[in-house]
């Protein structure tokens, strides 16, 4: 047997959970919780919307590929990122609505085809939500950026080789994109959609 | 070229900081920002340590790899996990250091050989730090796990083929470790270990 515990010796059970604060992006908890041997402690949770990521496909003429990427100023590193488009569900939002709702915001684009490729938690350790990766075929440009207030989001296409060569290094300094990225290239190998 | 607007349009400036709420892990606060425009506006930032993620290779006679893969609780999810050894360095602690610390803490091994192959911010739009990614080589089991008061990790090995095809899927649900396996993908290939 590959694990020698069972499950019931690694689980905690929730007694009560508190607000800490509310921010604009998401509510940061603590959950007070027993384990199998009546031992409490208190645990930080970050409660944020589900996370969507849309990489948008451009099949070009000559066989190879473009993604449209976006480009951003980042408040958390302080820096200029290159990113696929990507956002926050809205509540109650659906991820797909909101990858179709991302998409069309910041690049001005519908695409004929949406596809969820992978979601996974970015950080179980204190997460309590997903991030959703879409793929999006038959792209048209239909529409103008629409921008939050304090968003700047310019769009161009990029190529495949360039984004796998360079996602997670230099201006790609976006972690999200790596697992988007790692969804995408499972995906092109003829995987299955995996959902966890 | 590729992007029509200079940086300069994407800046903004940092006027103040004020921490909005300590925990154990990560520090919650509100920087008060201008852009260019002389426009004004609070963004959140999470301030936490950095993290690692140890990637333990073990080369079997014939040929084939596994990796040293551990389960626990994940408070964030309420769920357990697989996932490779990580952790977040001490003040002051070089990533490096931490982790050698996190692999031996949790797994009872020193190895021959760490190799950062890559860095990133997990999520740059809201938080500051990086997780970097170490493939550690020549593993020796050296001491018995030392873990945290309220930590139960169980360790075992586990195959690459495994890993490659469900981590991100399943019970392998920590999109960080979905950032590491992309590194260590790129590094098998031979490319130059990657630091952003």
């Amino acid at each position: 047997m590959r694990w020698k515990q069972p499950d019931s010796h690694h689980h905690w059970k929730e007694l009560e959970r508190r607000v800490v604060a509310k921010t604009p992006i998401f509510t940061l908890s603590a959950a007070k919780r027993r384990d199998g041997e009546e031992k409490e402690a208190e645990f930080v949770l970050i409660e944020a919307p589900e996370w969507v990521t849309i990489i948008p496909v451009i099949e070009k003429p000559d066989g190879s590929r473009d993604f449209l990427m976006v480009r951003q100023f980042r408040h958390g590193s302080g820096e200029l990122t290159v990113e696929f488009p990507a956002g926050a569900a809205d509540s109650g939002e659906d991820p797909a609505d909101a990858a179709a709702r991302e998409l069309l915001e910041e690049t001005g684009c519908r695409a004929a085809e949406l596809i969820c490729i992978g979601s996974v938690n970015p950080n179980p350790a204190f997460m309590t939500n997903h991030t959703h990766t879409f793929v999006a075929l038959g792209l048209e440009h239909v529409a103008e950026q629409k921008l939050d207030i304090h968003e700047r989001v310019e769009f161009a296409p990029i190529s495949e080789s360039e984004v796998f060569d360079k996602m997670g290094t230099g201006v790609y300094s976006n972690g999200v994109m790596l697992i988007a990225l790692a969804y995408y290239q499972r995906w092109k190998k003829g995987k299955n959609p995996v959902h966890s």
